[in-house]
């Protein structure tokens, strides 16, 4: 069994989810959304976010993270604001021992509905149909329980190849 | 006396400086450059210059953080790079309990030389005319002693009109 931990990072909200994989079953075990206060000065802000994802780290025990690619737009500052989030969701994993992956908003459609040009909400609906027991009350949580369906998919891919594992 | 540090944040090179700070004088303790590998993965770099500021920090013992604000350029994936480094440059002292300043490059080089408009090289000179015993190899460090030396101006001016104190 392996623990997975997906990541949608944002400033603002970001989404955290953790999943199990045993051969080509998947099992939900959690996920929500760490928050922060948009009052508070970023330094505060990028503190709380790690933090508290170190906190889940511990709690939660995953072994391997996804991250997904932030989108860049042509806004430099929301880009610039992304990138400390996001410097964020892949540092902490990495000082806690865990292996970092990084996927593509098209590359985790295509995992979990498909299709690249899957809608939010087919990849909301296909993630609650592929975790049965996941509420996901938020869709940034839904986001990044997507991500860990996607890691979860490309690595019994990379074993197929590698050790002639199947998997679904 | 009052220990600073001052961050030029970069992904590839994040350069890094310490002043003391007593009455209207400042001392150069030390500055240097931390440097990440490029043919690292992302997460394993962002590792190296968190553990590296880190150790930084409990070596010297600053109380309080100055970093540059990044340049925000059109090129969106490197605006996304700065701003991981840059993520990283204020969320490690915000962890270590120090407070973090930021201040753009036009402020730090009128604080240093007098004007906005000021080159590097004048920057530069500057610092090792503030800061006798500043060796400076590399540009990062004299950037980064620069923006402690910015802060240590704006903290004066700050205690000026709040206590009457007065600085140069």
């Amino acid at each position: 069994m392996i623990r997975l931990m997906g990541i949608d990072p944002g400033l603002r909200f970001m989404g955290w989810g953790i999943v199990d994989v045993e051969g080509n079953r998947l099992r939900h075990v959690a996920d929500g959304v760490l928050a922060t206060q948009s009052g508070d000065d970023v330094p505060r802000r990028l503190c709380d976010l790690h933090e508290g994802l170190m906190k889940l780290i511990q709690h939660y025990g995953p072994t391997e993270a996804a991250v997904e690619e932030t989108y860049v737009n042509r806004n430099g500052s929301s880009t610039l604001k992304l990138g400390y989030a996001r410097g964020v969701a892949l540092v902490v994993p990495a000082l806690a021992g865990l292996s970092v992956h990084e996927y593509g908003a098209m590359a985790v459609k295509r995992a979990v509905v498909g299709t690249g040009a899957a809608t939010k909400e087919q990849v909301s609906m296909m993630v609650r149909r592929l975790l049965p027991g996941a509420e996901v009350k938020r869709a940034d949580a839904s986001d990044a329980l997507a991500i860990a369906i996607c890691h979860a998919h490309h690595r019994a891919s990379a074993q197929h190849v590698g050790a002639g594992v199947r998997m679904a």
